[in-house]
């Protein structure tokens, strides 16, 4: 019953069913099921509960659900699997092609094109004719869920082309593929990084995309439902990284994962807040005649954040969508341009209330220019920080979070009781 | 020679170039080339290159243009066209079943699929036989890029289910259609959200989706690049805006427009900024017997900042992805116990160093304390802001940033004055 009722359930659906299910229950599920079912299943499951689920499980039965999938999420399974029953559930994979395509995968960093890419494609040669080129690809075909594009290579493999579906249907069988296909065809080497294929393909509208060596022999292809999973997991990674949370964790995780990935952010917090405290303190003997100055650090220190965490935000995004244009010093000078322009209003404003709410100009004027100054250096870090970054071949996007707003901190604290003083003439 | 040039460059590389160039040199390349080719340039191209592009167009070339698009980027540009021209530029377009298909589109809103659907795609008749079905998708396909699955639709044109290709190849010509057909099919509403969109589209692993009006009518498809756009987009808008960068900006945008995406932010945190200034006003008293508390502001405003980003960045992202199980009081509990963790680690570390530092327990003391509160204080806004605005209807994304960090930064420091006072007996 249970078994019927599934049947009509899409299997991305059964996987979030089997995420809330308890461990015995789940297995219990997964051995009850069809494997061309549950194979699909497995790879949508929570990566802690597939574990769970896979423990329970001989070498035989996850080798049959690994002979139900495409390659690309059989070789991330298998990538997840304890090394001890690496070896046995690969050996029991009936389909022999398969499991040799699997273990081809398993060699590339999960971090590359390679790491993505399924073997799952399919290719004729340039040298055959129509007639032989349907027929090959008819075989093909059986294991490619979506066909897509046919690649054209040579004798050695390499990539030449590609060839469309309806070219092959319109022409006649005797015509050699050599004289018909389409010899340009976009393609990425197997090391590049998943955000950068991401890119190609979006910006080219692709569904599929060849992969290949150093040496342009055709390897595997990546499809766009995977590129898909990679936009929206970077996206995800870049918002918590602004957000001071490494690693990858979710609002359901255990409370202690959680704190793994907040806490050296919050302790990077305290650093800065002793280091904004231990500042104050050199400036002790102000406190007597100038309180009001240590009102506004609270403020001052919120703008340099706020103006640092903005300008950063702006570089990110701009480096990830590669639209950022120009020389570092430009890209500086119209950060400067900015800051001071929004440091001026802010200050004006900010130079009125004070006035009015303590009668003391010289006081107000002091807090509204170290704001002006406080702004401009939030924002130079602010920018090149991140610029810095990248150069080095450093994630930017960690510059926008707590990284920036505590040196954005202690920076603005520093710049603005020494501005004050000056003005005041202390 | 240009013309040769750009022939074999793909359009997506051609709008890159163009974005460089000036308005005449701009539009004398879009006048220059083919049309076939300009249409998809114009699409990718930044929205103010357009308009100044097609400002110097006349109403025919405009059309030309348009009539070799996608009804989908068709009716985008025409959405940008000023009014007094529209109707001059839809009846100069020659074919008029694609005009009457862009109009259709018009009038829907762009932050809904109906908005971002095209009217290409290929459909059948379930009372039709594979004979009939063929000849007549023959003459459909040539205006589809890529056909994905055909649809079935009966006398009404609702939609009943799909076809594969490969079943209609492979079935007896006489054979009808309602037959062989899949009767199952993911489809959205015309009304549904983008982001909604994009979820299922993503989840399902599909590569085109069917839109369907209220009464179940096949209206038109959406292709995954079009989704891969509004993933990116969002992506964007939420990172800039926990950024406290409100509309949608880039690095290349002039300092005006930045100006405008920043300042309201910047001008809220002036004003929790000088809420904060007068909320310490209030506890003038207190500087002369303890400055050190006064020192402390910046860190327990920054702790507060950081805890509530970090809250409300897990909220945001959970309810973006739908992964947030369990009621609204279950959330806030974790949350708590998170924040207490957290909060003892961190305020035991300070208290160690405090005391060291000053020689003063009691102080110490009194900050730790106030610490481990406001933590707990900022993880509950951080978590119960972003629920709400949810529960309103409101994007949630909005309460990662600047709003979360100013009224944490008051709250935190009305909180740390008024424990610090009641352990310090004052
Ligand atoms: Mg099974
Ligand atoms: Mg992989
Ligand atoms: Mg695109
Ligand atoms: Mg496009
Ligand atoms: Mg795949
Ligand atoms: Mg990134
Ligand atoms: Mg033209
Ligand atoms: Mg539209
Ligand atoms: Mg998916
Ligand atoms: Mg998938
Ligand atoms: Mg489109
Ligand atoms: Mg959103
Ligand atoms: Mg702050």
């Amino acid at each position: 019953e249970l078994v019927k009722l599934m049947d009509d359930v899409h299997y991305a659906d059964i996987a979030e069913i089997i995420n809330e299910l308890n461990e015995d229950e789940a297995t219990y599920l997964i051995k009850l099921l069809e494997t061309d079912k549950t194979s699909d299943v497995l790879t949508e499951l929570d990566e802690d509960v597939r574990e769970a689920i896979l423990k329970n499980l001989s070498a035989k039965e996850i080798a049959d659900e690994l002979g139900e999938l495409d390659t690309d999420d059989a070789a991330d399974i298998i990538g997840e699997l304890p090394n001890s029953i690496v070896q046995e559930v690969i050996s029991e994979i009936e389909d022999r092609e398969h499991a040799k395509d699997i273990v081809d995968l398993l060699r590339y960093d999960e971090n590359s094109a390679g790491g993505l890419m399924a073997k799952e494609l399919v290719k004729v040669r340039e040298n055959w004719d129509v007639l032989k080129c349907v027929k090959e690809m008819r075989a093909q075909a059986e294991n490619v869920t979506r066909v897509h594009s046919i690649y054209v290579v040579d004798e050695e493999d390499k990539l030449k082309g590609r060839l469309s579906l309806k070219d092959l249907l319109t022409t006649s069988t005797r015509t050699h593929i050599a004289d018909v296909y389409i010899p340009k065809v976009d393609s990425v080497n197997v090391n590049e990084k998943p955000e950068e294929v991401a890119k190609i393909m979006s910006k080219y509208d692709l569904e599929a995309i060849p992969v290949v060596d150093e040496i342009g022999r055709l390897v595997g292809r990546i499809t766009i439902d995977d590129i898909v999973d990679v936009i929206r997991e970077e996206a995800d990674k870049d918002y918590q990284m602004a957000a001071g949370i490494s690693q990858d964790v979710e609002a359901d995780d255990s409370i202690w994962q959680l704190t793994r990935a907040r806490l050296p952010w919050l302790f990077l917090g305290l650093v800065g807040g002793v280091g904004a405290a231990a500042i104050m303190g050199g400036f002790e003997e102000m406190i007597s005649k100038h309180a009001i100055l240590f009102f506004f650090t609270p403020l001052i220190a919120a703008m340099a954040g706020n103006v640092g965490v903005q300008s950063s935000a702006i570089i990110v995004q701009g480096l990830a969508n590669d639209d950022l244009k120009g020389s570092v010093g430009s890209r500086l000078i119209k950060e400067m341009l900015l800051a001071l322009l929004n440091g001026v209003i802010l200050a004006a404003i900010l130079l009125l209330f004070t006035w009015v709410w303590k009668g003391d100009f010289l006081t107000a004027l002091a807090i509204s220019i170290s704001l002006i100054a406080v702004i401009l250096v939030a924002g130079f870090i602010g920018t090149f920080i991140p610029l810095f970054l990248h150069k080095r071949g450093i994630d930017p996007a960690i510059a926008t979070g707590p990284f920036i707003t505590t040196s954005n901190d202690i920076f603005g604290i520093l710049i603005y009781f020494w501005i004050a003083k000056i003005v005041l003439g202390i």
